[in-house]
This record gives C-alpha cells, sequence and structure tokens, in this order.
C-alpha cells in the first residue's frame, strides 16, 4: 500500500484528497453534506470513475445523516433530492449512478423509517468501498498473463489510487505486474486539458517506484512508430453494451494510433462501469467542461483574451479498436455483446453471495 | 495585411517578433551577430520552417557584416563558422539548411573579396524573404479549389504569418478561403507541449477575424466522430524524397484519425520544404528538446519533481496519409516521388528565371 487514498469515511464526514493540488500539495478536505460532496465531484477534487462512484454513495450516507429526526416521507424526500444533486455532479461516468442507484435500492424498503437509512446507507457504501478495492486488485491479477517482462506501456489519464478508492484499475494492472518483480515503464499521456497523467499517474509511479516518462499526448502514435511498445491501457468511465468505451479525451486517438501499429489496446473496467442500459457508444452523454480549462494553464491565461475552446471532457473509442476488457471477473474478448453481458452477470452473482 | 511580421531587417540588424512572449505581449528583438541569430532560433524566439530559414539567411548577412575590413580568406571562414553555428541551431527543419546553403552557394564566387559579401548576401536574403511571402500567396490561391464555402477546418501547429515571414503556409490557405469570401472555421489543436496553436495560430486568427475554437490534440479525432470535418491542413518542416512528411509532434497522430475518418489530410508546403536529398522519414533526425517544456507550463511545475519526460518535437507522417500536397507550384497528388520532384524542378525554373 502506498499511503494514500482518494476517499475514506470518519464517523461524521468524507475525507477526500484533493486532487486538483497534486502532485505538489496534500490537501485533505472534510465534507460534511451530500451538497458539498456533489460540488466536490464536479469540481474535481475527486475524479475518476470508481472513485467518484464511492464519493457518490457516501454523498448518499450524508444526505441519510441530515434527514435524521424528520418524518418517514420527509427523510426520503431529502435523501432522493440529495441523490438528483449528486447524479447532475458530472453527465458521463456510469459509477456515479450505479452508485446512487444501488444506495437507493437497499434503502427503499426503510423509507418509512428515517432512524434506518443512515445505517444502511453506511452500509453500502462500505462495501462499494472495499469491493472496489477488492476489484481493482482481480484486474491487476487477471492482467498479469498480458503484461511481458520489460514492457513498454503508454496509458492515459489517471486510473490509479487517486481514480478509485485504491489501487486502481489500468494503473492497477501495471502496479501488479511490478508487484510480481516485473520490469515494466510506463510512457505517461500528460492527458490535457487537466493533465491527470503528468500531475497523478506521475505522482502515483513515483510512489511506487515505477520508471516512467511523461509525453504529449500527441505523441504517443510518434512513440509507436519509433519504439516497442508493448501495449496501451485505460481505464473507462463507461462501457456500452456493445462494448464502446466512453473515456477521458484523447483515448480515442490513442487507440486509433494502436490500431495502426498492431499494438494491443485493453481497457481495464470494473464491471460497474458496464452498462447494459446503454446499447452503444452514440446513446452516451459527452461531458463538455469550462474552456478554461483549455485556454488557462496553472492559473495562467495561454490563449488570447477572447479565443473560445471547445471542451469535450470524454471520447467514445469504439469496440472493434478494443484488444480486450480486463475486469475482476477476468479478461473478455469480443464479441463483447456476450462477454460483457456474461462478466456483469458473473459480477452480480458474487456480489449476491457475499450479501447472503 | 494584418500588420505584424514575424521577422524584418532594419538596415544593421535582423528585427524578430519574440514568439515565446504571444499572445499576452507584441516584443520585438533587434539581433546584431548571427549568434544572436543562432540563439534566437534555437531558444524559438522564431520558429516555424519557413521563418527559420528566413532568420538563418539574416543570420548569414549579419555574419558577413561581421566580417568586413577581414582579410578574404578570414573573412569566408568567419562566414563559414557562422554557417556551421547556425545550421546547428535546430536539427529538423530542411529551411534553415536550404538558406544557409542558398546564400553560401551565391557568395561562394566572392569569398576572396570580403568586402562584396554583405550585398551578395543581403541580396539573397531578400529574395528568400520575399519568395516566401510570394510561394505563401500562391499556396493559398492553389488550395481554393479544396475549401468549400462552410467549411470546418483542423489546423496543426502554426503555419501562419508568425511561421514564415509573412501569409502562412497552411493557415495562407485558411486565410486566402477567408479573404475569397468563403465562411470557414477553424478547430485550433493547441499543439502541446509549446501550445503554438492556442497562443499563436489562435492569436493570427483572431487579428483576421476569423471564427476558431481551440482544442486540446487529443481531441481532434472525437470531432471528427463526432462533427462534419471538411479537411485538416498542416504545414512542414521537411518533406522527404517519397512524400513522407516532418512535422510538429502530433500531426501523425492527427493523419492517423483522418484516414479512420476518411478526412482529407492537405500539406501545405513550400518548395523549399522538399528535400531530394532525404529518401524518407527515416533519414530525417528528430529533435528531442527539454522535458521542461512538457513538466512546465507557463513559468510553473506541473508534474512532480523528479519525474522524467520524453520530448520529440516532430513525427513523420508516411506520404501514404497525405492527401495531396499544396505547393506555389499547384497541388500535388501521388505519386509523390514524382510529382514532389517536378514541383521542385518547376521552382527551381521559376527562381532560375527570376534571376535572369
Amino acid at each position: 500500500m502506498t499511503g494514500y487514498r482518494s476517499i475514506a469515511w470518519n464517523g461524521d464526514a468524507v475525507r477526500m484528497l484533493d486532487q486538483r493540488r497534486l502532485p505538489h500539495e496534500t490537501v485533505y478536505l472534510d465534507l460534511k453534506t451530500s451538497d458539498e460532496v456533489a460540488a466536490a465531484i464536479r469540481d474535481m477534487v475527486i475524479r475518476g470513475a470508481p472513485a467518484i462512484g464511492a464519493a457518490a454513495a457516501y454523498g448518499i450516507v450524508l444526505a441519510a445523516k441530515a434527514a435524521q429526526g424528520r418524518s418517514g416521507a420527509e427523510a426520503w424526500r431529502t435523501v432522493l433530492d440529495a441523490a438528483d444533486v449528486i447524479r447532475a455532479a458530472r453527465p458521463t461516468a456510469v459509477n456515479l449512478f450505479w452508485a446512487v442507484d444501488r444506495l437507493l435500492a437497499a434503502m427503499q424498503p426503510y423509507e418509512g423509517h428515517s432512524e434506518r437509512l443512515v445505517d444502511v446507507a453506511l452500509e453500502q457504501a462500505q462495501v462499494i468501498e472495499q469491493m472496489d478495492v477488492n476489484t481493482n486488485r482481480a484486474i491487476g491479477q487477471h492482467a498479469l498473463p498480458l503484461v511481458p517482462d520489460g514492457a513498454t506501456i503508454i496509458h492515459h489519464c489517471n486510473t490509479g489510487s487517486l481514480a478509485t478508492v485504491d489501487y486502481g484499475t489500468a494503473l492497477g494492472v501495471i502496479r501488479a505486474a511490478h508487484e510480481h518483480g516485473k520490469h515494466v515503464q510506463v510512457l505517461v499521456d500528460e492527458t490535457r486539458p487537466r493533465l491527470q497523467g503528468a500531475r497523478l499517474t506521475a505522482w502515483e509511479l513515483a510512489q511506487l517506484g515505477i520508471p516512467h516518462e511523461i509525453i504529449v499526448d500527441g505523441a504517443a502514435a510518434h512513440l509507436m512508430r519509433t519504439r516497442k511498445i508493448d501495449f496501451c491501457v485505460v481505464g473507462c468511465d463507461r462501457v456500452a453494451a456493445n462494448g464502446d468505451v466512453a473515456n477521458k479525451i484523447g483515448t480515442y486517438a490513442l487507440a486509433l494510433a494502436a490500431r495502426a501499429h498492431g499494438v494491443p489496446f485493453y481497457v481495464a473496467a470494473p464491471c460497474s462501469t458496464l452498462d447494459p442500459h446503454t446499447g452503444s457508444g452514440d446513446d452516451i452523454a459527452i461531458e463538455f467542461r469550462d474552456a478554461e480549462e483549455i485556454t488557462c494553464v496553472g492559473g495562467t491565461r495561454i490563449a488570447p483574451d477572447g479565443s473560445a475552446a471547445c471542451n469535450p471532457a470524454f471520447d467514445i473509442t469504439p469496440a472493434d479498436l478494443v484488444t480486450a476488457f480486463v475486469t475482476e471477473t477476468g479478461i473478455l474478448h469480443p464479441p463483447y455483446a456476450e462477454s460483457l453481458a456474461e462478466a456483469r452477470n458473473a459480477a452480480d452473482r458474487a456480489h449476491a453471495q457475499r450479501q447472503t
């Protein structure tokens, strides 16, 4: 373990590592209301699909706490209103909706008993939190055969402990190989506009002692042309039923380059990001964020005053560019409509067993 | 005309607009020695293949001035030494070597007559300077049939007046269409690491009143998938005899995305960037620049202390991804080995005619 964790419950508040201030400052925030949690998700104090799932869950816990002492109907209304605010924080990552829905489903039988809501919500949130760590470790284990000793790996965005509760998804793949004594080196896409690669992934790799070099996003294709790259690995914010992947902007360009060079392109996907209700990538809402994320860097405006920017935060990588998914249930190959459905079912069964 | 020019000769110094300080400050530097010119090229006070060609030419003029009054052999040695320093400033753009070689060839008959060297050099430098503007305007005219009214165009790096002496190559294509009353809008790749798109191209487009939005480099592929993009257009630092193109890092990834979406990919190439002595892209030296260009933005370190970065400044786009070249002699189609050779010959003939 590396001694940092994106999120933790401390009894009456949810504590988050403020990722906007990394790598230079390590600041923890204690959030005491569901509105504060929604704002933290929206403002990217915490980001990464699995991490915002866990954050959303604790947001619901805080809403249930706020509802304590109110009448049953009023308490439940408080929780549902908070759920709406949290759901609206960011549109693309499905884990946010998955976590909220999961807590509401568990709490609904007690909607008339406001004194029980906190306990039920907290139990579910803690299950989500612990499941996430187990899931990521399982992803890392399943991926081991994919990682040759001496591998050079291209990684996009941040998918480590910071993007999850702990350990990481795509970064968990790299980390598990490293922990098994394989020598790996990582080319870290800086991941404009918010530089999660240069700021967060590089920081995590440094903490883990894994050799790495930061590259600009536009250099990955060139490096595939001029160096031996063993594979690309990314996380995801949502996987549609057909295998189309929503992930951080730049992922699709990376996948196209990988295809052109015959470099395997792996997506590390906890089953919580597999969305059976979304048919294809065309059905996924892509968040557009503020132009200032592009026109200002580190508080300094780089663009001319008045020049506009277009800032889609995510893109869609079509399923046919994905060599394989790595989930906590194993490695999934095409046809993805089937293998993804099987993985979801297996994950649901495993979860049901844990609850009985 | 827009009232700014990357470079001008003022009688005893070469004046350059310091592009490192744009878009926020407009500062001109007067350089009085060839060493200062070489440093300005190396430090990217001036950049863009045609612009550094003109800068190199005036660097030789300054060396010839410094040699005035010395003996013939000593004067010529001074010029040759300066030429070596200038050639070493940056390795990839061929215009640098082209301009230096051109001046030396014109000066060599007078190597024993140091008093004549300045005049000969200055005449050649002014020819290069004026040719560049004419060349760019011709490129823009030839490209007009390629630009539909209402076009949305993706542009990488900076190729405008700042990258040339004036008018621009790829930006000249956009500008000529705009001047002919066509409505165009430009998606401006910000072009990490040095952000020539966000800083310089956006600034030039704003000056010209051409609608534009800045995007991160990783978003171009996504926007090709989700919007109607009419074409991509880029400049180039060197074109090999087979049509492989060296240009700013990120160009190759853009070309791969264009190919995947059937979007035409045009390269605006003055014949001075066509290098018959380089067989293919594999023979082109790719400059690696300082890691700090990636790890620091606007003077602020964004990466963790100690994280390394790998910073190739250029990449190679294979000829088969280029839909067409636009040169001052016309539009060139495959097979490029032939059409590029013809264009070079036509440009040489035109030049010889001008000189007689």
